[in-house]
């Protein structure tokens, strides 16, 4: 049998529609996977997702509307209908290929489907208890960096990004760029600093994530001038946005997962400036793509070095590594794996 | 097959303790059961709750502490593996009495043990969608006024408490008392309305559920004269506290789904002025052990009718109808009840 002709379902988060609008990173790969299967021949793919999501996968839904911007809806009780009713359905299918965290393996002793999950961060270190109680289970990491030293992996599976709204250019802009979620763990405060002192000017960019942190760090020194603030991005806008840039900063303050807007940035011929935590150095290749840096300081002193980097080199290297083919072409490896160990345990 | 040799799983919260030092309203609900069934001979039942519990029966406990005294869990987390792993044993019983919301039935599907769910209200019209898509299941509401128009209920079953911790005094003291958790649901600033208008002293006892609410509406009233303000109080200071009681006031703004204050103070021979709104009027007996009102005014009024109330009448009010051997005679018939649609199923 083809493995293509394999029933696979895809488990989005419900957060947001599939793909988003403007952000959503997990459902943003949950779709990438979905649709880089059916374009790679796959015949057998539903997407389990929210019903406004679009693919040209088999949907199915029980879930309107993605639960961040209905507000009617209680999250748990979406994701726990959610994950019950493709869980209820998981004798349906050859391999669910789980995208939505720790909740779904809370089922895996009820079915016997294989499933696989993509761990798209650890968003704290108490959602442990759960993956640990389920070691027999299939795992991904997006990054080398970002893995549970007690978790049995089959691979590290870089995201893989949809260049098609991704224009890339020759020409750099001016300004610096920074955006994705307003939140402290992505440095939007440090882009600030750096900003400032290096003289240029910052466009930000992104879903106000955390309320306080932007009222108390980043709003005060938005003036409409040298630093400005445009709000969410849709990929068009995001598009248009990395058209101005000269260099994207991505000073994160926690160690990065993997870092969907610095393959971006890079796809768009933009050089990443981002602190060396984390994935960073996974995805930016250091002096080629942009610099890796420590501090503020050494980012300032970055944003001098860009015009060294070829907007070129930074196009070629996401093509090499974090194309949506790329990406569905090492799941494919990893779902042939487990069908085999799926096999031996048979015999 | 004496029904007391059935094996009973009780599913409890582990939000708190069971039975909870403090706070917990369905941690002492889902003790209360679990006790007393093993006092009415019951040979097998097994409750699920923190592992720092304290029962007669079997324990068996996945979380050490009650998530909400120990901030380093993610409630999420300890919810999902507490339910995983009851659920994973479900084999082992002839019946799963869930008090912990919709989230169980979740698995239901996945399981052959018939679950009794006793639903202790409704936090969101949302959660309904769940329970919904579990029509099938076996459900008791805790009173008449707190059900759903499309769930199949099999009864009313009034929660019961524990009296040996509420002393009856003849003698009534000379406080308002308004006590359980700090919400605008349960109307503390009414009370402390009612308390000026009357000239009386009003002690106010509870957690803060909601510190936004405490600062604004109840803290600015807290003298250390007229409104004193005492913080949580365990069961022995709850006693000590009704013994000061000339009447507790339960003004709640929202329906109350069964109101385990009122029956706790009528037990120790306090009369309880309650708005008139869900199942208090279930609860208290009005003008036979308090009164039911509609309004500050008439609390303030029934203040000055609390002498007709005859302590005596209050606590013989709870040993009719709101006792733990009361709640479990009854249940028992309800678990009989779904023995014998199961039977019935099979043949």
């Amino acid at each position: 049998m083809d493995i293509r002709e394999k029933k696979i379902a895809i488990l989005a988060p419900v957060a947001w529609r599939c793909p988003p609008r403007e952000y959503g990173a997990w459902e943003t790969v949950a779709s990438n996977i979905t649709e880089g299967l059916v374009a790679r021949g796959w015949k057998n793919i539903t997407l389990f997702a929210t019903r406004e999501s679009v693919t040209k996968a088999r949907l199915i839904s029980f879930v309107e509307k993605g639960y961040e911007l209905d507000k009617s809806q209680i999250p748990l009780v979406s994701t726990c209908l959610h994950i019950q009713k493709a869980m209820e359905m998981a004798g349906q299918f050859d391999l669910i290929h789980n995208n939505f965290d720790y909740q779904p393996l809370t089922y895996l002793r009820f079915i016997k489907t294989p499933m696989l999950t993509t761990i798209h961060g650890f968003s704290d270190p108490d959602i442990l208890r759960v993956y640990r109680d389920h070691k027999d289970s299939y795992y991904v990491s997006i990054s080398d960096s970002d893995r549970d030293s007690e978790l049995p992996y089959l691979a590290t599976v870089y995201n893989g990004i949809d260049l098609s709204n991704l224009t890339f250019r020759e020409n750099r802009g001016d300004k610096l760029v920074c955006y994705g979620r307003i939140h402290p763990d992505k440095g939007y405060h440090l882009a600030i600093e750096a900003a400032k002192k290096s003289g240029r000017e910052l466009i930000l960019a992104g879903i106000i994530q955390d309320q306080d942190y932007f009222d108390n760090e980043v709003s005060p020194h938005i003036d409409a001038k040298q630093i400005k603030f445009i709000g969410p991005v849709n990929p068009l806008q995001r598009d248009e946005l990395l058209g101005q840039a000269y260099a994207v900063l991505h000073l994160n303050t926690i160690p990065e997962r993997f870092g969907l807007v610095m393959a971006e940035s890079n796809a768009a011929g933009v050089p990443v400036i981002a602190m060396d935590l984390g994935s960073c150095r996974e995805v930016i290749a250091d002096k080629k793509t942009g610099f890796l840096v420590n501090s503020v300081d050494d980012a300032v002193e970055a944003i001098d070095k860009i015009p060294q980097i070829d907007p070129a080199a930074c196009r070629r290297h996401v093509e090499k590594n974090f194309t949506i083919d790329i990406m569905v072409s090492k799941y494919e490896k990893v779902y042939e794996k487990i069908f085999q160990l799926e096999e031996q345990k048979k015999q």
